[in-house]
């Protein structure tokens, strides 16, 4: 099934012209405590896997629109994008599933207060913003849940960045998807904190795209990744339910730990771990088991998010001066 | 079963008091190509799956034994190991399974030319060297295939450190472990180095034995290790009969990186790569990009083996000057 079929299937009887002529939107950044790594579908970003993340509702990106008459442009932070790179062409691709050819063209300037390609979900907020502002450039009203499904044909964790909280990703088994979405969970931890640790701003030498592809194809060990992720699901739900911080902490690393084993494995392999991080690693390890409560988390990229309760701020700064403390 | 039931049935009609009073043995280290990781049987230190490996002729321990009368004294490069040690109580225990009770002891004086415990396989030399001494000092004139299995009930990977080439340790499927030995395989590829370089000589936190335990019971992503294993020794055997550096190479690589990946996954994780590890791992790689043809293997601990063809020695040294280069 192609992308524009399940966008129309979503956007029957909506309208396909622009509404309004000016829209601003955000979408939070997410951080996946339970990964999602493999596709079942290439085309329509399914998942081999369910996931679970927590939004940082201060961290991602804002999308504003402007309707245009002669082409798309493209800023990100204030710098335009050329057209022949792969975020134009991924974002033009993207609107162009819901727009009558040639009927209207965009100016889309992201902000985002995050950086780009880094392992820290910039693609998913920026997706998932995207398809918000959409929503209300075009008034569909829908609702969440198809949104969730639109910012996935975009990005595969975007779906699950239309919430601002806890959010479960559905892997569904539908060849169309229809029944792969996020949806927000009941869970309440405002003690919760994550911290953001850049250890490289740079771009990514392989994408999670690429990377995920090849580790499916190629790791032995991604056989047993499901199962582990069947695993943590139980484990993190009953964790968050119960405010069990140890319990939630251990299976967050730990299952990041095994996305990044199972991607270790490929073959070439893929290390997104730099030198600073395993340094980083071992320092939180030491902190732990000299009693501070502390794990962490980390994407596909070398920079960790820090995973810990508000009481614990001060030694947290103190331990790693550099921290961006994200509010919840 | 026991240890003890096995030598009883090796060791048939053979002397179980000295025949000589002094012997000098030497045993290699071997480098798996293949990794032995995880256990079938921890009493018999039988594996989960058959591993291959080559041996450093040069790098290992040499063995001298003296008989005693009063109780056994044990040295390492010329220091007393204390009698309330691991090594000295590994070390005895292996002794009592031969001896008859209060018939001898023995000054066993260990000559390392590597690291101990910094995962370059000191104890599969040691516990190889002494079964050879044992087999002279008692006189027993065992096959190797015997000596093999001897070696394996004092540490796994010394059933590998028999022989000085390319080895094959056969998992076996007995309950008993009479089919579960390493022997010489048939391949000649002097051009082919090793290199080891060691980037830690502090002792290992977590032993192999330990990390081994833990990674079978806990990791998700151990199911998959021996296909991964199934596959990398068909790929090996082929790489080694055609002298094929670069599949030998990314196997052994792969392999290695497979291992670490599933004690990745242990929970809580176990990570032996220190931050230098990770910085040389990119090293290589870069190297590797730009034409050289060098790849890695890496036990249970944060050194390397490099592993490069002798044409490449200049540049070898000229990119890691404190390389040791092992003469095969």
């Amino acid at each position: 099934m192609k992308k524009y079929e399940v966008a129309k299937i979503i956007l029957a009887n909506k309208p396909s012209v622009p509404v309004n002529t000016t829209v601003q939107v955000f979408a939070p950044t997410n951080i996946a405590l339970c990964k999602y790594w493999g596709k079942r579908d290439d085309e329509l970003n399914l998942p081999v896997t369910s996931s679970l993340s927590v939004a940082i509702p201060d961290k991602g990106a804002q999308v504003t629109l402007h309707t245009r008459s002669d082409k798309d442009i493209i800023s990100i932070n204030g710098q335009i994008v050329a057209e022949n790179s792969s975020v134009y062409s991924r974002a033009t691709a993207f609107i162009d599933l819901f727009r009558q050819k040639n009927s209207c063209f965009l100016q889309i300037e992201y902000s985002l207060n995050i950086p780009m390609s880094a392992g820290l979900a910039s693609s998913a907020c920026s997706f998932a913003a995207l398809t918000k502002a959409l929503n209300e450039l075009f008034a569909w009203q829908l609702p969440e849940k198809s949104l969730s499904i639109l910012a996935r044909l975009g990005s595969g964790s975007a779906a699950r960045s239309i919430w601002s909280n806890f959010v479960e990703w559905h892997a569904g088994t539908r060849a169309d998807g229809m029944d792969s979405y996020a949806e927000s969970l009941p869970y309440q931890w405002p003690e919760l904190c994550l911290g953001i640790l850049i250890l490289s701003d740079k771009e990514k030498s392989l994408s999670s795209r690429e990377a995920m592809k090849r580790c499916v194809n190629s790791s032995a060990l991604y056989a047993s990744w499901p199962d582990q992720v069947d695993h943590d699901m139980k484990l993190l739900h009953e964790a968050l339910a119960n405010k069990d911080f140890d319990s939630m902490g251990s299976t967050a690393e730990a299952n990041a730990l095994a996305m990044h084993a199972v991607t270790l494995a490929s073959r070439p392999p893929i290390c997104f771990s730099s030198p600073e991080t395993i340094a980083v690693w071992q320092k939180i390890w030491a902190l732990r088991a000299s009693g501070l409560k502390l794990y962490f988390t980390q994407d596909a990229g070398p920079n960790l998010i820090l995973l810990f309760l508000g009481k614990d701020i001060p030694e947290i700064l103190n331990a790693f001066p550099t921290i961006t403390i994200c509010r919840r």
